[in-house]
């Protein structure tokens, strides 16, 4: 794709840097910056993200059909995208919507990311999900609704995956290091902040998307940050214009949701672009 | 206590009281007024919580020791109050902050309870807990954070216990009924709900308690509601005031958080009231 | 009515009460509670509010016509109220809306009030207008939106009448105790505050009733606080217990919005309650 | 400066563009697209703002002194900078605060605006400055305070000066829009919108700078819209990155406070820029 990952340098680090010390004292947490001064990067698949790289994970919310997450997943790659995202546990607001695809849903985003050749995230929702995700998933998502969680925290502390944590819907971005703390201190440094907005008054978008949260993260923590602007705005027309904002102030990558016919979809319909929506955005960015 | 619990009458009724049927249309929701004409009167050992009635719940953020526990358990005893309060498992924004006293703090909880006579009510955090709990906790309260983890609501609505939910931090009252409602979906219909304070921008008080929330949920819901004006306010100077205006806008009970000295509190010290603040607080709804 | 005053001797405090040193230094503000340890009691015609009192302004959101305004002055006097409110000069959303009758509403307001006895508030929206406002209105309100209209707050300072300021939409209450002390710094020290929702993320009301700011406030000045339970909520069912709740926190009176037949009114029609129901509420707060 | 701005053919078209009629219909608002398709261009001096057009506004939050204003102007001027900017009546929170120079201070700005050639915008803060201040200023600002002073927006309608309306601090983008319209209603169709932050929980940031506001309004009206980062967030070191999330988002310009010393500024010292990291900012804009 036209979007530059981390350099090869930048690859040599991150195999050869050593796992930060385990540390216990209050003052001073693993995530801090002043903890570790160079930028974590992470690695999902043969995928850097973080540094000077730009990653861009895209695909549908929830998996729907084998039909459906295959089609979109060459419809990412073809556009440039670097991983291929789909739901298969959907945390709903109320227990008779959809609920996802479960394990057999699973098995069709492995299936379609091998075929395409991208590594795949997806939801975990619970602790007892944990290990048998990981055996598929390159990249496992903690929902917003699960940021403080502390259970599922810990067990994705000891899991050899990476994590894409997303930020609480009204979580300060204190709160939010003080979660990814959590996992790292369980023992697994390999953690990807993602903001996806927060809530305030304003209805005009279904949340608030928070970019200054990406200046205020490369202060405070080394862990790169991506961007949801999916869910950030809830509204397709404005997820274009909201990542190469995105771009422009500095975070390390894009989490977008991407489907075949965006007014059918099972959940998140208003907020999905189609194909060729996705592939004009890949290109807008690497302008 | 001088605070009346529900009448005899309304206690034949709990008992004789049909389960609701199993609804699982989208339209109606088991929470819903308008599926249940009558409120829901919930029982917690021997106490009855909901209708006319108005029941108090007190204890420590923490259960630090046994002495601790013991004391405040005959002080809160004492006073008035119909249950007994105390954390075990505590969700703490940092890993490295006191995390409880886990199953020997539980134990040392319901000792002190028999000891004077009232049930009580603790936070379970994860699905794992929730059996082992059951066996010797009246009330399982779930957590703010916890409000739309979906897994453990769901396996709280299949024990024989009834479930105490708060509202999350920046949820609306129909995501709050949403996740009742995986609890009542799932089997149990003894569920009340905990007004708790939502996130706002003012400081003065640690979250905005939000008293309007009564008046719109008797409207929703045939659920009881109570107020924790502990965490509300954030501040136990405006635990008193505001446990007066609980009553009075038509709650049906309340959890405080009551510590012998609350200065040395192991959590939440600023907003802990010692027993005589307690004492006087019950005094004061009485009036 | 049912609802007492403040006592004789409390009255006797105001009369002679020698005016707070005018103070400049930014340490020490003169609504500081620190700097007049008393509690401020406003003379509004010859009603006091503050100290031990509960006073009820009700009336419409707008005047509207001779009949609407005397009709409704009689049934709230007739039901204990203690001033008559009315608005002639409307803050509007939309240029396009009702924007009130002017000058010639403030004749009708004033002369509804004098018939039944009671004193009139009415909003100043305008520098212009406080001269001529003062004339026949016995209180000036301060609508929300203009609470940090500096330039009217220091023009109010100058008058000889007590205002009233509504609280803003967003405002913490330490930026509402500043647009307070512009008036106090300038001369006036008869100022009454009032609290009427502030804006969040919650949608079941219009806005969220902030009750903890009463206690918040007694601490921190010694002016008086009314509660406006109308805006509060945005809804009439709610008016009610809400100002059971205000009473039973410790403020000083309440601002209802009372129509006769609210389903008609220009504005605000949602939350305005009849004649009957104001004096349900009013037998409900003396209970 | 290397920023460019609207096209002579843009230019051309709005000094031929016949005003909008005048509509008072509520359906039809003069601020929506609906009512004109094409962009609104805003002449200020003779730079013009909206369509292709990025134009940067910049200088001190305060004009402190003949030097300091006179060193800013030549700065940002140097910079390519396209208006100088400068307060000179202040919206304190504190009556006891700097409340700037007054006309004294406009005099020094309207120097330094001469000297470099720089169009001069400042905010005018009440009815009785609009005429005087029409006089020498370029541009007349309403303050997010001010959003709602409906008899200023009413009065500003009639002077033959371009408006830059900032947002409400808790104010929908439709309440935003409302108080356009009471400026276009009232006879003046030249204004420009400034989203400037909104309040949320989040502390990390003194406000929370709504980008996502950029295409809601492009979708919503034909209004320009700029961003102002120093007070969206408070803090100079997050200025540039915003600013480059601003442009590349699509707003039409920015609204940045820039300062010799800004450590030593009377006001809003944390979120000033020195001249350095100007000319910085602009540079990294126009890569």
């Amino acid at each position: 794709g036209a979007v530059p990952q981390a350099s090869a340098e930048a690859l040599e680090a991150v195999v050869v840097a050593p796992v930060a010390a385990v540390a216990s004292k209050k003052a001073k947490r693993l995530v801090d910056r002043e903890t570790r001064g160079e930028d974590t990067l992470v690695r999902v698949g043969d995928v850097l993200v973080g540094g000077d790289g730009f990653v861009v994970m895209a695909g549908p919310c929830s998996v729907e059909s084998a039909d459906q997450i295959r089609a979109t997943a060459r419809a990412v790659k073809d556009a440039g995208a670097h991983l291929l995202r789909g739901g298969v546990f959907k945390p709903r607001t109320s227990p008779y919507a959809f609920q996802g695809l479960g394990w057999d849903g699973l098995a069709l985003l492995a299936e379609a990311g091998r075929e395409v050749g991208l590594p795949i995230v997806t939801e975990v929702m619970a602790v007892e999900q944990v290990q048998r995700m990981a055996l598929s998933a390159d990249l496992l998502q903690v929902g917003a609704r699960n940021m403080q969680n502390f259970d599922l925290l810990r067990a994705l502390g000891k899991v050899d995956r990476p994590v894409l944590l997303k930020r609480g819907l009204s979580s300060t971005i204190d709160e939010w290091l003080g979660a990814a703390e959590y996992i790292l201190a369980a023992g697994n440094q390999q953690v990807i902040l993602c903001e996806r907005g927060i809530r305030t008054f304003e209805s005009a978008t279904r949340n608030t998307l928070d970019l200054s949260a990406v200046p205020v993260l490369h202060e405070r923590t080394h862990l790169p940050v991506i961007i949801d602007p999916s869910h950030g705005t809830g509204n397709r027309r404005y997820v274009a214009p909201m990542s190469r904002a995105a771009r422009a102030v500095g975070s390390h990558g894009l989490l977008i949701e991407v489907h075949p016919e965006p007014d059918t979809a099972l959940s998140d319909a208003d907020q999905s672009i189609d194909h060729a929506q996705f592939a004009a955005l890949m290109a807008g960015l690497s302008r």
